[in-house]
């Protein structure tokens, strides 16, 4: 049994239409994927999640290659196969390379090992840092 | 008791003192910070971290702002305060806006909260994501 | 090759059989599901786990189904498929709808997201946290 | 030097102080706490992230007590300090006793284990998952 | 305001001081740590996390230094300040060297950084790992 | 569309192939698995993830087993699949036991719950730490 049925277009309240017209408007689609048709069993989920995806996925002070490559990053540390198909593929669309994704997961590498040994050997803050 | 003590330069061997030169000519700095002299307990673990650091960072494909604002993505997301503290000041130092510290950890956030629904509601991989 | 092969009844010795009838009998059902037949190939390993599963997940003074949801949340934020599919599957058996699942996941989201903000701005504790 | 400077109310523009005003007027207080002061200095960051918090941890399917203990949970599984304190603090205002905060973090525990258990073993769906 | 207050031997109840004693007479000490003084505000969770951790970090099929060593790298992994205080001084304690930590939080590290890299490529199984 | 093209041998540059043949010697196999035919997309990678792992993985203070049972340690703890398959198969071939795995999995459980609660109940360090 799945964890959970897609709702379809078709079969879409008002509320969830709504926001299945904005994903589709915004991203130049004529569908929305799994991932929307899921949420959408909580309609307020859907467009709470919608909206603060539209929100912080918009260009701003950052472009959205960059934002895709962030969510990428994340999304690889935390081991979410179905964001990675996602934004690994829109990030190769706006146009991530092979060397800025060999690039970005090793930084989340060196990232994360620099995280592991300044717990590990406990490092106390720097004096400088503690003006 | 703390978990380790610093290798001062005046005490580290030759080895030791060799990563630090590199380090501080590499970052035209005229100290290296506890990190650094922490793990300097086991030479082979600064020698190697220190070279890693070195590559990952360097400016490449990705420039160098973006390299660090993702340090900071990621230690925000694994709760590493003393990276955190290195990382948010160096990337504030190569032009980090209080925008973008926002906006990045604006995308960290939803991109966590999407591994969370794409998680929690066993959400399928769509179609044409298994061609 | 998978990585270990399940312990059937038929095959158990009797300290994994004595197991697997207090499972059956606890939760009445007449099989056990993969997850003890797996870890049944260490008996200590099987034996501990289900007493503490046994304690912990037993009614007091939160009641099964907070219980239970809070076993989807935690495992949603771990993203380990198998247990949120037996987890929701036990949730919703106990009563939880499409709107308290959706609520839940929002709380876990947010959470998650303040944690970072917490972490990524080091927003220090404060005054009357610290007497 | 620290990450960021609370934004005082004094200080504040007026898109930040009707966000405090509505988070003052929501929970009955008369002072902001040092989390929305620090993220005040992205306004975006601060209204995005009250307004999720504000829906998410509303009564709703869900009461207002389990939402706060389900915070505890996650926060306590990312190790976050400023969260737990802040959030243990609300639930025990809600009535969370020390028998309820004991079984919260007993179930949270036996879920990681779970989660660790079925992952190292590597355990497969159950054949009624697939169906 | 402090998360919880220790529980002392002398305010303990009998439940509490039958565990503070076989804690105190397994491991050869006259006094128990913070640790179990604040989980004690919940005997059950006093008691189980006790049992759990005398038979899991008792010497088996691996050693105790080992044991001790796993505990850390989980710590270090999962940022847990306090932990790593009392299982580093532990391992040091049974014989881990500056360079057994060293090369302990080497494996951590590319381990982590394997994770990382089979998640962001999204790698497939290989063909023999699927028979 | 999978998320990168195995690099196989035959189309593999002089950079790759150098890799590819010191991870055959090194190992006494005659072909590379998936993990270095993905990562050979972006050849800085292969070659620093190889040496990383090389020097960590080789026996030193810590002998080839207990190496490769942390590595099974922090990728159950993160959930990775395509690294536990690799690395538990590595583990047995070197001599682990069922016995050692489920000891293991049962210091990777009982460390990460000593986490939680560490967290949950705020625990401060105990004086004789902070000396």
């Amino acid at each position: 049994m799945p964890q959970s049925n897609p709702v379809r277009y078709a079969d879409a309240n008002p509320e969830v239409r709504a926001v299945y017209d904005d994903i589709m408007a915004t991203r130049g689609i004529d569908d929305v994927n799994n991932f929307w048709m899921h949420i959408a069993n909580h309609p307020p989920t859907l467009k709470r999640t919608w909206e603060g995806v539209k929100e912080a996925m918009a260009p701003g002070a950052l472009d959205s290659l960059m934002k895709e490559m962030v969510f990428v990053a994340v999304s690889a540390s935390n081991g979410c196969e179905y964001c990675l198909r996602c934004h690994t593929d829109a990030a190769r669309k706006q146009g991530m390379s092979d060397e800025m994704l060999g690039e970005l997961l090793a930084v989340v590498g060196v990232a994360t090992q620099s995280n592991i040994l300044a717990n590990g050997y406990q490092i106390p803050l720097d004096e400088d840092m503690m003006v």
